[in-house]
């Protein structure tokens, strides 16, 4: 019986584990930099296991590989599983990694039982998710999804070297001349660590991705008038960090109205000026990051956010700046794709619930175009974009049985 | 009639721009940071005016200035009036030379008259009042007054070069022999512009300083978790800027509480980490200023902000750090010579009110141990320690005038 097989998780564990070790850091992590040498190590080392298991590979305009095991109707579009071998600096083991290399268990597996899908699948590794060495983040997934042009990410520069996309896809051996764009899929599923704190702190296996936050990004300036904190009366002066103070608890307000989904946070990149501590504050520039799988109730949010600006700025006599620097809309994901996902965590009776994806992933790009899902795995204390991250492998096992019956579900098997 | 007689407000304010062209910058302002060339050739004029006046000169240990003229009962210890001439990197013309200059235009006026004192008068520049260049500020006058060891304060060491005060103060010529200590006065006048803007405001021309504000200074830390912005849940975070923005508000609410005369800031010195736009705020460090001219007062202030940051801290689960830095004491100025600033105002019929000096000043630490006042005049929006600092001949003019008439008064004429 198909629904009793099961994947090697000491297996996944180990290739997890020697992927990690290319770029391994003092602390645990790895770094391994969207198009580096270890980024070419790792990509090496993925392209020869997938040969092992016996896939045909296929690298496009962009560096991503697709790892092909044939159907037993071969001109179908492929299911895709995968997600990014690249990492943040100084970055965790987990983040992308257990994304490919669950898909490429799945391989395994089926190939130990030799079990023939109707679909052809496909193990799948995404150029430059992080976005820390080019910007901006899930840069070939967004070629894939139509979101960005072929030739305006193959020209997005190293912040090292200045070196582009281009330039160093050739370096490594990578740039491959099938079209980014031309590749099919019938359906696409990501496996990811949560990176949030809900499925640790509530014991649960796998989260089943149902939708994914839009949000929205802002930098707001806030400027006053700079004068002596000692001889200033309170009564007339301009302090644009009072300003800020303000923002800063609306914005938490505003989310935990929209709870439990909504987000909202002045983030950890604040200026200050003119920087005295006896010179009251004359100027702030502080960004907000506001999140909602809600596209209506992101909008309302916006709303809020820019009524407490413009009244914090007028009661405190300030002239205010705010510009929303980028917007990503909410991804409901595939009503099938899930159903699926969420059906074989039935099957194999392993502990879940629905999670609305809190970060981007290539997956919320690839969903532009194609049937897509996401699971996730609980990772320590939520904690992610860190050596430290830390998961365990009997969730991460859990996760790739789901993603194995959930692929076979929506590919077909050969009776 | 001695009551009739009056400065010459014209040769004030032509005497002020002569020293304004010491280290002028291009925007109007001065530069002339403590023990530089340009303080010598400030102190080089200043004693070749003294001269030109007739005045016997006595330079300290840590080179104060004391410009003396003789009374008819010379041993009587003498009557000072003075303030600094050294200003802030890129400052203004009148914090501080204003003081010593209206000190000498009242022995030049005198002069012009053939009036004798009873006591002698000296004009004094004190030594490193700014603190721009050695901290702390207010050096010299704070080892008159017995708040700094001599010992101490000539070790202090220069920002720019690390050379220290009795370095500095021999290479530029200016390391007496005096002591400093056993320099005595039988009062002490300070004009200084007022470098806030309630006189300018209120139309009001001289400020009859009665207190000076205590201060205390606090640096604060609050350390909770930077986590993702998107997939943290709002319930549980350790957001510390949001610990701080409750703070900023608590000490603005606090302050206006103890209206008018409080003031308190949360400094525009402030550090937010780990310093990006999808990160948490893990950590904040920020500065306390708080101001009252009632100790009690103050300290109530002190207890209100220890309670408010262990609440913010405790409500989000941060960990604080509060530290009083500094504290300096209200003062009191002397009664009899408070009285006599505003018995002259009233009788030169000009506008004038009681006022508390929000700043800190020579005069501050001079009075621990000298009968003590001061004279404000008011400067162009209360702005000051900028290149735009700007001030009216005519409430100079003024100010020098109650400055004339309140040294006589105790001084004593000799009819």
């Amino acid at each position: 019986m198909t629904s009793d097989i099961r994947v090697d998780g000491a297996r996944l564990w180990d290739s997890i584990m020697a992927m990690a070790e290319i770029g391994a850091t003092a602390n645990g992590g790895s770094h391994r930099l969207t198009l580096s040498d270890e980024d070419k190590a790792a990509r090496d080392l993925f392209a020869s296991w997938c040969a092992d298991a016996g896939l045909s590979l296929t690298i496009d305009e962009m560096g991503d590989m697709f790892a092909r095991r044939a159907g037993a109707e071969d001109d179908r579009a492929p299911v895709g599983m995968g997600s990014h071998l690249d990492t943040q600096p100084y970055g965790g083991k987990f983040d992308g990694v257990f994304g490919v290399l669950a898909g490429l268990e799945v391989i395994r597996t089926l190939n130990d039982h030799s079990i023939n899908t109707i679909a052809p699948l496909e193990v799948v590794n995404w150029t430059n998710e992080e976005g820390a060495r080019f910007a901006p983040a899930m840069l070939a997934s967004g070629v894939y999804g139509g979101v960005f042009e072929l030739d305006w990410a193959q020209s997005r520069r190293a912040v090292d070297s200045g070196a582009t996309v281009l330039d160093e896809l050739k370096r490594i051996g990578y740039h491959g001349d099938a079209s980014v764009r031309d590749h099919e899929f019938s359906a696409f599923f990501e496996c990811h660590i949560e990176q949030g704190p809900i499925l640790d702190a509530g014991g649960i296996s796998v989260g089943v991705v149902d939708t994914a936050q839009g949000f929205r990004w802002y930098d707001i300036s806030l400027e006053g008038f700079a004068q002596h904190t000692g001889s200033t009366p309170m009564v007339g002066r301009r302090n644009a960090l009072l300003g800020m103070a303000r923002v800063v608890q609306a914005v938490d307000d505003i989310a935990q109205e929209h709870a439990p989904l909504a987000r909202g946070t002045v983030g950890s990149q604040v200026e200050v000026g003119p920087g005295s501590r006896n010179i009251i504050p004359g100027r702030v520039d502080f960004t907000v990051d506001m999140r909602h799988p809600s596209a209506e109730t992101l909008a309302a949010m916006d709303a809020a956010l820019r009524e407490v600006c413009a009244e914090a700025a007028a009661e405190i006599g300030l002239n205010l700046s705010l510009e929303q620097i980028s917007y990503t809309a909410p991804v409901a994901f595939d009503e099938n794709c899930v159903a699926a996902v969420k059906k074989a965590c039935e099957q194999l009776d392993v502990s879940h619930q629905y999670i609305t994806s809190g970060a981007g992933h290539d997956a919320c790009y690839v969903a532009e175009r194609v049937p897509t899902a996401m699971l996730f795995a609980p990772c320590k204390d939520g904690i992610s974009h860190h050596e430290s991250e830390s998961a365990e492998p009997a969730d991460l096992e859990a996760v790739c049985n789901v993603l194995l019956h959930a692929a076979l579900d929506v590919a077909g098997v050969v009776n």
